[in-house]
Formats: C-alpha cells, structure tokens, sequence
C-alpha cells in the first residue's frame, strides 16, 4: 500500500485521498495551512493518520514562528487553529497538544533544539502508529471467528492510519491467519471510502471483498453469513461510547439483532479520557453539496436540501468489544477503560 | 406531478425516469419490447407503475398478434416474457395475468373486441391506481402522527404509480391535514429514487423535505426526532413479509431499536395471495455495475465485485400496519390478510 504520508524534513507529502483509486498524486505541504486544508478536505483522513498529518503540520508551523519572540504563544494559535480543522476525531487534538506540550515543557533549550524535539516526537508517532496497528492486529485476530464473513464501514485500513490499519489491520492479521473467507465493504456515502479505499486496500492485498451500498448491510447479514463485524474509531469516551463514520451506528443496531458480533479497533489516542459519554462528543456536521451530488455530480433536484452529519456515535452497549495496542476491552467499559487509562500512564 | 405514462389508443409514452429530476422526457414505446425493456431498465419503476405499464404492453403486444392464428398461445407467451422482465414486484405479474385472463375468457368475440376489452381494463387499471392511491391515502393519514417527522426509503410517489403515490400518496394526504413537519427521504443507492424522484415530488409540492444517505437514518432518527417511518412494497405475503427496495429492511430494524412507528402503504395488486412467507419471494440480483459505478463513471477499484440484490424482505413483526385501499391491516398479519383476501373475492 502507498503510504499515507511521507515526511522529508522540510516537507510533508500527503497521499490525495480524494483522488483514489483512479490517481496516485502527493500532495507536497511545506506550511501548516496547506496541512490543515488537505485534513479539512479529507484529502488525508482516519483518525490515526490525520493525527500524524497533525503532528507534522505542528512541526512546520514552528518553522514559521521560530523567529518569533512569543514562540509559544503563537505554536499555541497554530495548535488551535489545527485543531479546529475537523472537530470528531481526537486522534488530532491529541497529536496536537503532545507536539505543543514538548514545546512548552522545553523551556530551558533553544527554538532549534524545541522543534528537532518536536520533529522527532512527530516522526515517532508515524512510525508507533504502525507498531500500535500490528500489536491490534495480533489481539484481534483473536476474537475473529474462523472461516470469517466480516462486514465493515468506512476506511479503517492503511489509508486511514500511517500503515497496516487498525479494523482492516485485524482483517490483514487474521487472513494471514486464514480466519478470513470474505470482507463485504460497505461503499460508505457520501464520500465513498469504502468502495474507493476498503476494497482498493484489500483488493490490492489480495484479500477477498465485496462493495455493497450502505442500505444493503442488513439484507446481506442475513443472507451471505456475515458472523463479524468491525469498523475503527474517531472517538471513543470513557464508557465506551464510540464516534465513527457517519453509518456505524445504524451497522451496530443491525448487527445486534442479527446477533454478530461488532467490534471496534482504535488506537489509545483515539480514546478521549476527558468525555464521559457520547453526549460529550461534538459530531461534524459537513456541506450538504456531499450527500446531493454524487462524485461530483449534482443528483439531487435544485432547492432540496440535506442533513450532513459526518459521523454518529455508538453507544457502547451495542459494542463487543474494544481492540486496542493494549488488548481487547470488554464491557463494561467504564471499568476496562478506567483500567486502559491507568496502564497508559504507568507506561509513559 | 408528470404523468408517469400516457396512453394515446396507439402507443404508450413512458416518462423516463433514470433521466430526473435534470431531465423530462416521454419515450414513445409503440410494441410490447420497448415496454419491457423500459421495465428492465427501470425507466418506469414502482410495483403499480409497472403494472399498469405491462397491462399496456399486454395490449401492444395483442395488436402485434392479432392476425395470427394461435392469438391465446401468443398472447401467452408474451405475458410470460414481459413478467420476466422483473421478478419481485408482483403487479407486474398480476396486471399480465389480469389482460391476458380477459382474452382468455373472450372465447366467444373476434380478436379485435378481445383486444378493444383488454385496452379498456389497462385504461382501468391506470384511472383506478390514482383512485386506489387517493383511498390510501386518506386511511393512512389517520396513522399518522400530529407533527410528524417522517422517513421514507426509494420512491413510492406519484412517480412510482399512476398518480398520488403509496407511501408518499399519504405522506401527501397527512400534508393536506397540516399534519407533517418534514420528511427525510434516503437517496436509496445504488440507483437514488430517493434523492433524484422522491425529493423531487415532495419539494414540487412545496412539502419539506431534506435528502440523507441511507447509512444517516439511524442517526437521523435518534437526533432529528422522526416518529413515523413509511414505504411502499413490491410484493407482500401472506403473513405479512414485504419486500420493498434494498436498504428496508435495514430502516425497519432501525425504526424498531427507536420505537418508531414503520408502516407500509400499498394496494391489494402488490399482495401475492400465493405467497405463504417472504421465503416465497424471489428477490432479483441486478448488475453489479450498479454498485460500482454512478451516471456511468466507474467508482470502486476495477477488478473488485459486488452484491447487488435490489430488494430485501421486511419481516412482518417489524411492521405496525399496511395501508390499503381497503384499510389499515394490523398484526397479526396472517388473519388480517386473509380477511383482506376474503373482502378483495367478494368486491369482484
């Protein structure tokens, strides 16, 4: 799989999401802005990788400002600025912050010295995010029933992360452990990422999938033996309520009365330990133009308008279990992350 | 509204759905082929708009034989070609049966008062649906809730019968009655009934209206407080089961885990008295291109498949009523079908 991001040093190449399958172009961002934009474009998107787009947009936005007297002050701006970017996914907030945070506890070092730190910390959470995605892998592959017709939303796969994925990185681990006789792709509207980007993913990996729209999950549960489900994550608060695409919500009702298990795999830095329920997520409302046309072209008659939310959330008891770099959460979740959120201190 | 055909005594002009809302345009169809390929390709959709497009080309198709020698053996062997057409929807089959009975019974006439009765029961079946339609319309307004906020899936408008609607034929009558708030209509993909036909008749009538994926309505349902789900059907069986576009079923399941109210409206044509459960009924897979591609431009990856069944199958215990022109039918469905069936033998 192309790589979601390359960073040289001075420029961070980010693969136009929008564009695929049918081109491969990088985008070549050499200021925080052109970054933002490609996150606030979906040009990069998933939750993990816009997080790592993030990190690299904080580093170049402190090349901007490094002559700058009020250094700090003004990487603070940029911090908000990118953040304000997509508002769901925490995963960005989160790269963020950790970027600003080494800056502001590196009082006592030049700027030069505070932005190799951050560069370092950036291109530290590229590479972890593919160990992260692996080590789901491994746990995941667990709770996949053998002989698997697995269903999934959206695009959680290498696209969506700095490589392997994390719901297409535990299909990747388990059809290496041959659990794996079919993926059916949910297309995902209104931007497509899983007939563009899942089935490309695991086309390309030679893994079996089948592009079904959205509306036909249910239909297709119950006549073609789906027995697992799996989708990744854009938020996920401290009992477990979980924000995803727009369309996983719904996915998970229809899985609980056919009795499939659903499961999410997410990253700890998807997790957002300041959110105690779903309530508290803000969800991203986006241009309606992207449920009235389709691939650009204008379907809907003139002067209709729509309703556009670009996720939705989960609540946890809809949810089987939690994949994460950690191991596999289970209800109730206000305990099993309660207990995540200890661990990922004592290890820091 | 256009009129979804018109009939000149010579030809049938059969307004041509695939092109709206960006085009109106009649196609002239003056043999029963041009009919049934304007079936297949869904240039005239709906389960009552292709029944009374088939009683039309049944008619066609009589004038085409009417010098042969064997004219019941042709004219059967037409109504059997023009049922395969589409297999789910069961007017389809019921309008075929109904023209080709009437000649059958003929024994005693020549063959062009054969085909002067059969032209007279086509034009019948065409007033009568509007009128049927009307009917619906008042008994489901009464089911409707003050305020209502409704959702409705494909196109079960006037587009999709002879005039008024089903589904939308109430929602129409409910309007009447100041009784709707606004109504969500799901695009409905692969091929977007609701996007490009049912939001076109409703903002046409100045009736609120806004479009959301189908992958929305659960999301929609939780936050935008709709309290009425409704559709139309293509074929309902004895105990209830329906079938109706792929992405029902999904929406049924949904309506149910929010206590929203899920109605059916169709007319006793779309009953299969034959049928003793949705086993029974055949769902039709259609090309896979459908899912694939959109206005003829290819979207997921070449090389990749998909599942394209166009209906699914609402079992009975998901729907709280269906709307006839001879009442509201309640669960348990298996008796109020029957007396249905028992009213429908002694109308005759």
């Amino acid at each position: 799989m192309y790589a979601t991001m390359i960073w040289s040093g001075n420029d961070l190449a980010i693969l136009d999401q929008t564009l695929l399958p049918k081109q491969v172009k990088y985008l070549t961002c050499d200021n925080y802005h052109q970054v933002k934009d490609a996150i606030k474009t979906l040009q990069v998107r998933g939750a993990p990788a816009i997080g790592a787009a993030a990190a690299f947009a904080m580093v170049l936005g402190a090349k901007e400002i490094s002559k700058k007297n009020d250094f700090i002050n003004e990487l603070k701006i940029i911090r908000d600025d990118l953040i304000s970017a997509r508002p769901t996914a925490v995963n960005l907030a989160w790269a963020a912050h950790k970027l600003y945070n080494i800056a502001l506890c590196s009082d006592d070092v030049t700027v030069d010295i505070i932005i190799q730190r951050m560069e370092d910390a950036a291109i530290r959470i590229q590479t972890e995010d593919v160990k992260i995605n692996k080590k789901m892998g491994e746990y995941g592959t667990e709770v996949v029933p053998q002989n698997a017709v697995v269903i999934t939303h959206c695009n959680a796969g290498a696209l969506a992360t700095c490589g392997w994925g994390t719901a297409l990185g535990v299909i990747r681990s388990a059809y290496a452990q041959k659990k794996i006789k079919m993926v059916y792709a949910d297309e995902t509207r209104p931007l497509l990422q899983g007939s563009r980007l899942t089935a490309y993913e695991l086309h390309k990996d030679g893994i079996p999938v089948r592009v079904i729209t959205d509306g036909m999950a249910a239909w297709t549960i119950k006549e073609q033996g789906i027995n697992f489900a799996i989708t990744g994550a854009d938020r996920i608060a401290l009992n477990g309520d979980s924000a995803n695409k727009i369309g996983t919500y719904g996915l998970a009702l229809i899985c609980k009365a056919h009795n499939v298990p659903f499961y999410i795999a997410a990253p700890v830095s998807t997790f957002d330990f300041t959110a105690p329920s779903g309530k508290d997520i803000p969800v991203e409302l986006r241009n309606q133009e992207e449920v009235l046309s389709f691939n650009g072209v204008k379907v809907a008659p003139e002067g209709v308008g729509a309703f556009n939310p670009a996720f939705d959330v989960t609540p946890a008891e809809l949810i089987s279990g939690i994949i994460t770099e950690y191991g596999v959460l289970r209800p109730p979740y206000t305990q099993s992350i309660a207990l995540l959120r200890k661990k990922v201190a004592e290890t820091k």
